[in-house]
């Protein structure tokens, strides 16, 4: 076991299909909020009371892509640092209840709790809380929340709140909206000023009639709006409530006398659109039709095409895994989570912790391509590309951003955004990552390889990857001091505790494959699409002698490596530093960031994640099995995965390098991250990184699946802790299963023609509905 | 001529004691606060009209070491980053005098200046300013407005204004204390937010009486308080003005009728004192007492003082440039500026800018040890002691900034601050910069080279010595793959275009020489002072084991060097680096990290300033004249001197490699950086640094002085445009007189017994009253 590796204390009991809360955890309101969340890609809901809690709390409701924007304070003037930090907005509240029996509000902090229980449904994708109540003067209610974010139309969110009375009582029922909470729900936050938590959004417009309500909302400095519908449908009362409107709530009231088990059912159909969707005219009245529309599906008709919809995911998506019911429930909560967390319209992306927090200001990292493209694509191919399409609509942002560093040519994509335009203000450890250029092309060229959609490369894919390869030849030369061999200075790779270095393996490699795999494709295009090329010859002016000039870079690019220890150096310096004084660190002391200057950090030998050891996996077939168990034996000891990106790697390489305990330690890890709060973070939002991590681990890990040749390859080692593990794999319009148990593994073509694949060294042929058993 | 060089337009007439402005410049406003400013020190006034202006302008009134703090605004969280800024307080305003003449109000923007004149005069130290105005009614008015910041009493300036009309009129007179302004004068930083930029400080009491003015304001954050006292006198009319105050403003207003060619004297004896002097609640009751005692003796009696300390200071401090009247007053401003900034109490320093203003917020840098320190050493060595004191006077700040970089021992010295706490927000070209250390210990070494004074290396030096050597050992190893060289990674040298580089050369040979003085200073005291070493093992708990550590990391600091170039280059990394794009690179777009992100900057060879240059003038005698040769022709032409730190060093070395038409346009752009605006940020203050390394180009470079071996050794090399240079050293209490002209160089011996130094390689020794001609 790694010294630095991270485990949390189990809070949930292991069940392979949902996250149960038996006891209302006070303590752990905030971190619930975020494993309880509901999304859809398009909207996301924490998972907060709809009655309010009093305790720390980040009560937000995000939309993917909605975002406010904000002048980043600087102490200091650095010349093209971003001037505008984006994030994600916490929009209107509408999921509010307030009930009231004999005069006492209920609340879970009052009164007491009889029963309670909290239920995330990963097979029906909604969330139930189901609570006992009795008030001060003894009065006992059974409530039942139930409440799901539609897979099938991104817009819509529906709550339902059933209510019985063990004796009579006055009942107020209250549901409404509240639309007056700050832009950031967070007020925890430290690192944003008081300033920037305190925004607000506009109000244009709030109403309330009879059933429904309404609320528009506009970020002041980004102009985006948003409006949301909300129609009530009421069971079990008279339908007259009282409707009361402030300038920023807006609900309706009921008061009635109630009896003894008679049944109450406020069901909430809530629609939210933004003027990213349409026309700002048209936002409105496009959600009221749509609550309204949903008011006369209604909940059950909702709730089973939610399961169905949920159902034909599982099919494709899941993993299983025998033996080990923690794990399982890890599993399935992190592709769970990723389903919901994942823009799938080309112009939304995926945040690094989803649609369910502030984290990281909802922005999308080099995680959606290094971790979310390669989770989604053997699944769900359709949503591999549409993160890929989102990079080529903000192609124009990167361009521009190529330009704001002095690039004259190409595209460099921002570190972190949302629109697509860099918000990253530590440039150390943002826009001096380059290698976000290649992990974009590395995630095409995956999605090529196991897609074989030539369309999307000519439409969209060949005019990123020539684009992102241009900038290679601006920040690099063929230095006399390396041989004449191309040397990329000052750059920081994917790990983050050594910054701005020379030769960074890692970018090398990768920036070389961008090269090579740009140059193929053109080669491509040149037969098949000549038409594409003539094109982008116009539109990006490009031509075979900048062709050959990128050829000529990555024929000669630098590759570092140090002879008599045998091991690639992360960079030209990471030798020449002292180790980090491990045993002279306590415990207190990580992540390291937090408890010492980045100064000292960074003259050392540390790692807070995997790089060198990174590379070896994304470029598998460029190193030799010696080469990665050296480098993993190197680095390994130095690294302290202060990073959620790191423990995934390590697993998959030590599986790869014959460390199967180091594997599944690193696994179980990465697997319940944020079930077991292992971070310590969690309540910012999910990891979303490592819930593809997990599956990775899984696939390229214990299955041992590679792609980077073109060709399946796989290389099962079952866990011994395990009795069997079962996946689907979509590979170029063929889907198979994989199933791997003790003894061997059974591939079947359960779809498509037939498909080609290795076993370990042996090439194999399957044909449709054939399942081959090998050992 | 390197192409980066920098000249200004000529904006002032040639003169060799004074600075004129003889047009009134409106555009120039701002600059001319700089140029004409005042100061002693400790109070510094910059150059703005008492009747005020209407343009763009920074009307401050500073006070050295008093300061307000702010929190920083980091979009990012750096551990121990400095939370607060410190910055220099713009304090009350006491130059108020409003003149009416029959109603109109006296500008310099309405009516008509027939005449103008503004005069610094460099021996008296008085600014005056003369007009002839016309009112729109025709009436004409002599004004003269005179002005000084007395050298005598650090606490009191004086403002003199003579007025006669040349017809009978009505006249206002107005003079008053404006203590509303914000704490910032500059209202047009874009640097800090707009909430710092507003600040104010809190006026704890204003008054006015028949004649005298009390104001006492206070910094909200640091606490620091100031009082400040005006007496009045009025002569040629009857003292019985109206006293009218407000708020923030308190005031005398006179209202008559005057005759023609009736002589109004109104004079102004102003007094401020801080809480740092004394107990605040004292403060008010000093500054009435100076200004009341001023008053008393008046201004002709202050103003033959003020004239007969600058004649000591020049009989010292003065060199004689034969030849070119403009050089001679470029020498002459800088020299007088310098004493203008300098804090003369042990706790206080020399800022950036001195006292004239607010760019790099009134901070102290290692310009103070390696530019300030070496320009007073040899002629106002109490000087240089006093600034020397003032790093043992923040020791404790020191150590306490090592702790929170995670040093478990020994001190580091913030890269910017006012009270010794470090301000620097951006790190890599702050905090990273541990060269400043070195910087202070070699300060020390000259201070104690030049006066041998032991009593203060036993009670101050040594301690300062030790615990800085201490941080060496903590930031570097011996590192295998450097040979086992003790190896420093990770540090910024004074190139601020190159950072978080392994093993800058400037920074391991300075820290070499750091330990091995420091070694030195430990034995010194050992054979001498045993005492005090007993003593600083109780109270730094420092021992001979220690010391032996650090003779073994000196005597194996890795020294970079580049065998097939035969150059040191500037760090390991650095030849790596393609160079900057020069020959596409436009004139505006320098300074190059005002139009380039860093990033762009940093990956390039391309110096800000002289660094591994400037480590061969600091340790001279460590470098061959071949080695200092070939790394001049290395880094000169790839050197922008974007910093004012830089031209002068490239002087000095062109002169000692023998290049001396570069020496001399070096010194050029060094002699009038300020005057003509070369950096054309002058308007924020002046270039304190640059000042200092005007006379370091004439002494160390024309004259060739070097003093790293102990000795004195000068090799004069006389421009050819000069018919003769000379200027007096005080060393080991010694003073000699040094005159070269075309054919010879003499020296005479003026004070002191005797006297050995060196001649080229000739050595002389010269006695009190012996004067010796050389050829």
């Amino acid at each position: 076991m790694n010294e630095h590796q991270k485990f949390g204390k189990v809070i949930f009991p292991a069940e392979p299909w949902q996250v149960t809360e038996n006891r209302f955890m006070t303590n752990e309101y905030k971190l619930n909020e975020t494993i309880f969340s509901l999304g859809n890609g398009y909207l996301g809901i924490r998972g907060g009371f709809e009655e309010g809690f009093s305790g720390s709390q980040m009560n937000g409701t995000y939309i993917n892509g909605f975002y406010e924007e904000y002048p980043f304070d600087y102490p200091d003037f650095i010349f093209a640092n971003p001037i505008n930090d984006q994030f994600m907005v916490n929009v209107a509240d509408t999921k509010v209840i307030l009930i009231e029996i004999d005069g006492e509000p209920f609340s879970m902090t009052s009164g007491l709790i009889e029963a309670y229980s909290r239920t995330l449904n990963m097979q029906t994708g909604c969330m139930e809380r189901s609570i006992r109540w009795k008030t001060s003067k003894r009065k006992t209610v059974n409530l039942l929340f139930q409440r799901l974010v539609s897979f099938l139309n991104p817009h819509l969110y529906v709550i339902r709140c059933s209510l019985t009375l063990l004796q009579d009582a006055d009942l107020k029922l209250y549901s409404g909206v509240f639309a007056g909470e700050t832009i950031l729900a967070d007020q925890d936050n430290t690192l944003f000023s008081r300033e920037k938590l305190n925004l607000r959004m506009q109000i244009n417009h709030i109403s309330a009639s009879n059933q429904s309500i309404e609320v528009q909302q506009k970020c002041k400095i980004s102009g985006l709006a948003v409006a949301c519908a909300i129609e009530h449908v009421i069971e079990g009362l008279p339908n007259n409530p009282e409707t009361i409107v402030s300038k920023d709530t807006a609900g309706l009231s009921w008061k009635t006398n109630v009896k003894a088990e008679q049944q109450i059912v406020l069901t909430k159909y809530i629609a939210y659109t933004t003027s990213r969707d349409m026309s700002e005219d048209s936002i409105q009245a496009f959600s009221n039709q749509i609550a309204e529309s949903a008011a006369k599906t209604g909940w059950q008709s909702l709730f089973s095409s939610q399961s169905d919809y949920l159902g034909r995911y599982w099919q494709s998506a899941d993993v299983e895994i025998e033996g080990d019911d923690a794990l399982q429930q890890g599993v399935r909560f992190n592709t769970f989570h990723l389903l919901q967390s994942v823009g799938r319209d080309g112009k939304t992306n995926i945040a690094a912790k989803g649609l369910t927090g502030e984290g990281y200001s909802g922005h999308t990292f080099w995680d959606s391509e290094g971790f979310a493209v390669p989770f989604f694509l053997y699944h769900s191919p359709e949503i591999a590309k549409s993160l890929l399409e989102y990079r080529y609509f903000t192609l124009d942002g990167a361009r521009n951003r190529a330009r704001q560093m002095s690039h004259t040519g190409g595209a460099l994509y921002p570190w972190r955004t949302i629109n697509g335009d860099e918000c990253s203000s530590y440039y150390p450890a943002g826009t001096a990552q380059y290698h976000i250029n290649a992990d974009i092309a590395m995630a095409i060229r995956k999605y090529y390889f196991a897609t074989n959609d030539k369309t999307f490369i000519s439409e969209m894919g060949a005019e990123i990857l020539f684009e992102t390869a241009r900038i290679w030849t601006q920040i690099g030369w063929f230095a006399p001091s390396k041989g004449g061999k191309y040397s990329i200075p000052c750059v920081t790779g994917p790990d983050e505790y050594t910054v701005l270095v020379d030769n960074n393996a890692y970018t090398n490699y990768m920036a070389r494959e961008h090269l090579n795999f740009a140059i193929d494709i053109w080669h491509m295009l040149e037969n098949e699409f000549p038409n594409i090329i003539k094109g982008l010859q116009t539109s990006i002016n490009i031509c075979t002698d900048e062709i050959n000039h990128w050829k000529k870079i990555a024929d000669n690019m630098f590759l570092p490596f140090e002879p008599n220890l045998g091991i690639i150096p992360q960079d030209d310096g990471f030798l020449a530093k002292p180790d980090w004084p491990f045993a002279k660190t306590t415990k207190e002391e990580y992540p390291l960031q937090m408890h010492h200057h980045m100064l000292n950090i960074y003259r050392h030998r540390v790692c807070k994640q995997a790089d060198t050891v990174l590379v070896e996996f994304v470029l598998s077939d460029q190193f030799t099995p010696e080469q990665k168990k050296r480098d993993f034996d190197f680095y390994e000891p130095i690294t302290v995965h202060d990073s959620s990106l790191s423990a995934c790697i390590y697993s998959i390489m030590a599986n790869e390098v014959g460390y199967p305990e180091k594997a599944y330690e690193y696994f179980i890890q990465t697997a319940r991250l944020d079930l077991d709060n292992c971070q310590e973070n969690s309540e910012l939002g999910i990891h979303m990184a490592n819930m593809a991590g997990t599956w990775m681990c899984v696939v390229n890990g214990f299955a041992g699946l590679r792609t980077e040749s073109g060709n399946l390859i796989f290389q099962p080692r079952l866990p011994e802790q395990w009795h069997g593990l079962k996946f689907k794999l979509n590979w170029q319009k063929c889907v198979l299963k994989i199933d791997i148990s003790k003894r061997h593994t059974t591939y079947s073509l359960i779809s498509g023609k037939s498909l080609k694949f290795k076993h370990f060294n042996q090439l194999i042929s399957i044909s449709n509905g054939e399942s081959i058993v090998l050992a």
